[in-house]
């Protein structure tokens, strides 16, 4: 095969099984972090379909311990605002609905279901909770990156914020339950660009990456 | 506003801004963790292209803190090989390219560049190791989610491992920096759908989300 052939190969493949660069543009290059939302609600509905979407991303050995508490009523919203650094205050009583994203410190508890071809592999976690501390918070975070993107595929924008105490969410909403606070979003559809803080860059591949 | 007017506004925010269910479905409910990869080289413009669109992605502070080692020649995947879980060994000698997943401890080094309307805001993070590490863990993590879908929407398959030795690929890779290993990626075009395996289930809406 000469090269030419071989690119044309490559060519193929990233056009056929690709998505195209407009639309991968849509939920990485033009959204943006969102602190301005619409007066139109998120429903319920939409935000099973994005769970159903993006759960299917891999995380290790398939425990897929993000959980998700969806704070929606004006009580909830007063619960929580408290608890996340003040500048971030009215954004959380203001957004159309805003998800504490959670970590399922016992997430163990579900392989029988999640990892069917060894399904007694929980157990082995069952006394390993630093373990399982370290483990659930990691793919937690990692699927946390699928969800600003299946967020955002379905229309909607985020904005995340990690400015919070997160021990006081967890005492708030999580006590005698093993679910810990990582991060909130708050999601709705965006007011134009849904921000007017300029585009900060980012780092070059040349920074970022190495060859070996 | 009726309801039903409303109804109307949020499947029209949700068509026109979003991506199209199918597309969605490409890079989530379709993709999976791929094992087996076609004998066609993934050119470094390629995970160039990759990067460029999901660097964009949101992280605390903007702080971007992950970090790729690209190994592809055969004396790198021998260096990675023995640190990876023996079960994993053979497919980081035959991917087409294999990514270490890094995060940099030192990103705060950056922050001048990164946060351009706070320049100096790196500098409180100089003396706090430890909230580095477990920061730029987290975003790390949080930017390998983007990057796994950036590289399923460029048509590519990726096969994460999380079997490794990750202190022992620092000392091989990256003894004297601030780069700390998360996760291995193989990468490379999926030989059909990449693997026998039937696809496990993942936990309903139910399980994963509480409404407040």
């Amino acid at each position: 095969m000469t090269t030419s052939d071989l690119m044309d190969d490559i060519r193929t493949l990233r056009t056929t099984r690709g998505v195209d660069a407009t639309t991968a543009d849509r939920v990485f290059r033009d959204a943006r972090t969102v602190g301005s939302f619409l007066d139109v609600p998120v429903p319920d509905e939409l935000l099973r379909e994005v769970y159903d979407t993006v759960r299917w991303g891999p995380t290790a050995m398939n425990t897929s311990p993000l959980r998700l508490l969806v704070v929606r009523s004006r009580e909830g919203r007063e619960r929580l605002a408290p608890h996340v650094a003040e500048f971030n205050r009215d954004r959380v009583l203001a957004a159309p609905v805003t998800l504490v994203v959670a970590t399922d410190v016992d997430f163990h508890e579900h392989m029988a279901t999640l990892v069917p071809h060894a399904p007694t592999s929980g157990e082995g976690f069952a006394d390993k909770h630093d373990a399982r501390v370290a483990m659930s918070r990691d793919n937690a975070w990692l699927q946390m990156g699928y969800l600003v993107v299946g967020l955002r595929a379905a229309g909607l924008g985020v904005g995340p914020m990690t400015g919070l105490d997160a021990t006081g969410v967890d005492g708030e909403f999580f006590a005698g339950s093993a679910w810990r606070t990582l991060a909130v979003l708050n999601v709705g559809w965006p007011d134009g660009e849904g921000t007017d803080r300029p585009r900060a860059p980012r780092l070059e591949w040349d920074q970022a990456a190495r060859t070996v």
